[in-house]
């Protein structure tokens, strides 16, 4: 299947910056001229957001991609009016004029180069799959279509388009531009423009023909206290340990009393996400992945 | 001179979480029972700014304490009234009736460790020395009378008790707790009630003779374009170099049209808080600082 319409969009949460140096520096290097076959647009995810540094003015702009959503013309939150222009732009999600897009965003997470997934097609297998054979340590994180819905039905933004992926990159506090994060996000999207279009060329560039996934599979939420207020911090055996295994036995929180708190599950799962300041909000402290690997 | 009245301060800035859980951990810990020679006052200093994850709701609270705006009550933010709560609590200014603060705080930057003193008592170098010969990693950060006023001029929450200081910790993102800063803030207030109880007792404990201070130069603004917008990022070169020698022809902005900027002063000076998030919108990207010595 050849690519043509690519759509990279930065700045979906206001307060990740690099995303949108990002956008500006691909303006100004006039990336359109350099992919010459390939139709690029460049999009701001949710500007109001940005000025403000915030996360999102009303609501949550990548959770906001839902079909029925889009067709709801009640809901009056700022980001529900910004999810129908960006579809405008980018999608329709029925017919999307868009093959194949990027969201970038940043987490305050030790979450490396991460290639979030909403949809397993072997183009998006092949594409992550050639990233990850050119970049140390850039993971593959697939939100499947049982915990969502399927694509059609998915929240992300990156669900719009019929190929794609949420990058994020990290770690990096909000509101902040890191120069090492900043270089990992323009390297992603070269990757995957100079995949596309060897790729359109009929050209075999592939990367490694066994990939690993981390499969989403829970969140883990903080312990409370009685009033429902966080009261434990996340252990630092845990801290920054995005992607590695935890095990039955493993301290993964600390009570406000000094307790610690241990995983007690039999199965080894591998945490991301952990220590993120946008779930505080949902009392959510990391998430639980299985590690699959997948033949191309 | 005797210190017999504390008070502890976290949350002053409402998204620097981890000053909150301190201050929460003390009170679980009944913290006044253990050193009950002295008498200890912990604060929450902006509990609606926490609420919201946010830095401030109208104006920064660390910088509303002039003595000329805790006098005005014409002044309607919500910073303005809570900076005359705390004054009642702490202070009043002019007569406090609290011998020694430390307000806490955290920072985006790699600061590790750092004692910020309005002041220049030999009790604050000495209780500042004793830390620092604790701590690895400790510095001592001197904002002087000449930037910012004498100490009862100053708009630091810190300059209300005549001896203390703001700590500030780092790296770590706003909205989230991490570990390793959490116990860091801890230890150097047990570090502080240490000192403060032998020195009451007359006990000799005290830290290194000579103290390194990196005292306060000025600030370095981020490059803009012509709309005002900054259009540079912090250069890797510098990038977590906080406390470390900036010599000339050190590059320290990339623009986004991918020149580097170098460091141009014939002096070698010492950057510090580099790439705080609370200060893009007034387009800090740094501050320097020049390394003087002190025999105590």
């Amino acid at each position: 299947m050849k690519i043509k319409n690519i759509a990279i969009v930065g700045g979906t949460h206001g307060n990740e910056y690099t995303g949108v140096y990002a956008i500006r520096k691909l303006r100004i290097d006039q990336i359109q001229k350099r992919w010459s076959e390939l139709n690029i647009q460049l999009v701001i995810g949710n500007p109001r957001a940005y000025e403000k540094c915030v996360r999102f003015i009303d609501s949550d702009l990548n959770r906001a991609f839902l079909r029925r959503d889009l067709e709801n013309f009640d809901l009056a939150s700022y980001e529900a009016n910004r999810a129908k222009i960006i579809n405008q732009i980018i999608g329709p999600k029925d017919s999307p004029k868009t093959d194949f897009m990027i969201d970038i965003h940043t987490t305050t997470a030790n979450m490396g180069v991460s290639i979030i997934l909403v949809g397993t097609s072997a183009n998006e297998y092949r594409i992550a799959s050639y990233i990850q054979s050119k970049m140390h340590g850039c993971h593959i994180y697939l939100i499947p279509a049982e915990a969502y819905g399927d694509r059609s039905e998915h929240s992300f933004l990156s669900s719009l388009a019929p190929h794609g992926f949420a990058l994020e990159v990290g770690p990096v506090p909000n509101g902040v531009v890191r120069h090492d994060c900043f270089d990992k996000i323009m390297t992603v999207i070269h990757l995957a423009f100079e995949f596309i279009q060897a790729n359109n060329a009929g050209a075999l560039i592939e990367g490694n023909e066994t990939i690993e996934i981390f499969r989403h599979r829970e969140h883990v939420e903080f312990p409370r206290d009685a009033e429902g207020q966080i009261n434990s911090i996340i252990h630092q055996n845990i801290q920054d340990k995005d992607y590695e295994p935890l095990k039955k036995g493993d301290p993964i929180f600390l009570t406000l009393e000094g307790n610690e708190i241990v995983y007690e599950k039999d199965e080894t799962l591998y945490p991301v996400f952990i220590n993120e300041a946008a779930y505080y909000n949902t009392n959510i402290a990391f998430s639980l992945t299985e590690k699959i690997k997948i033949n191309l």
